[in-house]
């Protein structure tokens, strides 16, 4: 069967920008599709000095040149919100809300919110102060005072990392202890430079000329104020792939599940990036992730 | 046991580069050991169009970028020849051609060399038509005409890679029939757009302003020049791992064996980028493959 296109890639971050380039550069007909802004969680980013090859650059004007790129090359584009994704074995159908498209293979790569807090106004201090990523920002608090909300594995992993390079991280910690594994809490509990304050929650973010100045909690012992230079939130991702229950390639927590060549179970449909399990949630390891689900993808056309 | 350095990163490619990066931003102690040029085969890569976020840059420019990056992060190098590495379980020792150096752990990032055709005078031609990376440079002849050095699988994988971008693909086989698998030899022969010169090799390539321009066969019906504007050459690669013998991580060609997570089985000693066994050899991969090296590492020294 003829389809519209050999590949659609599904998302404009890291992981399916790269893809788009490996495959338009392989001679194929691809289409790359995304609901929101290009670059993805790229433009919630400040300052980003990890990504090899850019010494320093904001994280907008990093998604702004990946975008450059797909346009550069020419690649179709279209600004919709896939609603489902069909599989009829010899090829797949994306439907959006604004239309229908066929293709051989499909490459999903949508990416993962972190969760926010509720009941704050904390959304127009991210990138600025408010971080959800301690391996991006924590470099750019050397020696200052933070915070961290969140009392699981992952925030007191975020906790230890940042203790190496802050001066005082305060974990705020919703329940009356650390949710995390034994080990963890331990090794967070032998930190000096660490402190828990437990049954606390965030009342408000307080800043001015869009930095972070200070934290109002509210603890079992009346409301404080936590005097910090960044707050790294850490309560947990919300994978968006409700819509592709019906591939039945999701984990328990949402995630799609891919092998090491980034196919899923689902002959011709790919995942790459933050919407797959792995070792660390970067721009470089999303966009690596882009160009093995590619070459895999580009592999299958050719058989 | 107090070391002189937390790390000590080996190789100055893409992969040690994004290590080196990483752990610095942990605000770790670390030594980048390089035995040539930072950069690795970057320097040996003419036009690159599929590095995410640089819409095109010269190879060597590149390999600059990726340099001044760990400047700009003072970053420790050394550049001389490491010749072993020992283990002693709570350090290890990096000796090198001038000194020894002590850390807790290493990570190996050295990459691998394609191997050249003897008796040519190519290598003044190399990333000016001459290239080992099809996935790097084909599109850079769309249309044209361009040949392959090899018979074997990832000669003939190639061949087909490049039959759906150039004009014609005309492999160039030593042997009086293709080696490789009889699927791939199949898809081979069933494009018309490839042609296949058993019983022959390059005697010379000729070119001009540094551009190939032709190649003089040496085949079982005598000479004959071949005019393409670049010639692929997939004859394998050689991981210079000779010298980790002693720590039993290498498979039987020479990589280096690691986990997903780029741990060796050696406790402390971790491997990435193009000496490791994997999908796709790029610069975004190797990069990933550093960056994940370097978290593993991280989590590791924190434990």
């Amino acid at each position: 069967m003829k389809t519209d296109y050999d590949v659609i890639v599904i998302g404009m971050g890291p992981a399916g920008i790269t893809a788009a380039i490996y495959l338009k550069r392989a001679n194929l007909n691809c289409l790359i599709i995304e609901k929101n802004t290009p670059g993805g969680l790229l433009n919630k980013t400040s300052t980003i000095e990890n990504y090899p090859g850019i010494i320093q650059i904001a994280g907008p004007e990093l998604a702004y040149k990946f975008y450059e790129q797909i346009n550069a090359q020419q690649i179709p584009q279209k600004f919709e919100e896939v609603k489902e994704i069909i599989d009829s074995n010899e090829y797949k159908k994306v439907i959006t809300n604004k239309g229908e498209y066929t293709a051989k293979k499909v490459i999903i790569a949508i990416g993962r919110e972190p969760k926010k807090l509720k009941n704050t106004s904390g959304k127009r201090l991210e990138g600025k102060g408010i971080s959800f990523c301690s391996l991006c920002d924590g470099a750019l608090y050397k020696n200052e005072e933070v915070s961290i909300v969140g009392g699981g594995n992952s925030a007191l992993e975020e906790a230890l990392y940042l203790s190496e390079i802050c001066k005082k991280v305060t974990i705020i910690n919703r329940s009356d202890s650390l949710k995390g594994d034994p080990v963890l809490v331990d090794k967070v509990k032998d930190k000096e430079n660490i402190e828990v304050i437990n049954n606390s929650e965030v009342k408000e973010f307080h800043g001015k000329n869009k930095k972070l100045e200070y934290i109002t909690l509210k603890t079992d012992k009346g409301d404080k104020d936590l005097y910090v230079k960044a707050c790294f939130i850490f309560i947990g991702y919300e994978p968006a792939t409700k819509f592709l229950k019906n591939l039945e390639i999701l984990d328990e927590k949402g995630y799609i599940n891919v092998d090491e060549s980034r196919r899923t179970k689902v002959k011709g449909i790919y995942a790459a990036g933050d919407i797959v399990k792995k070792e660390a949630y970067q721009i470089i390891t999303a966009s690596s992730d882009g160009a093995i689900a590619a070459v895999s993808c580009i592999k299958d056309l050719m058989n």
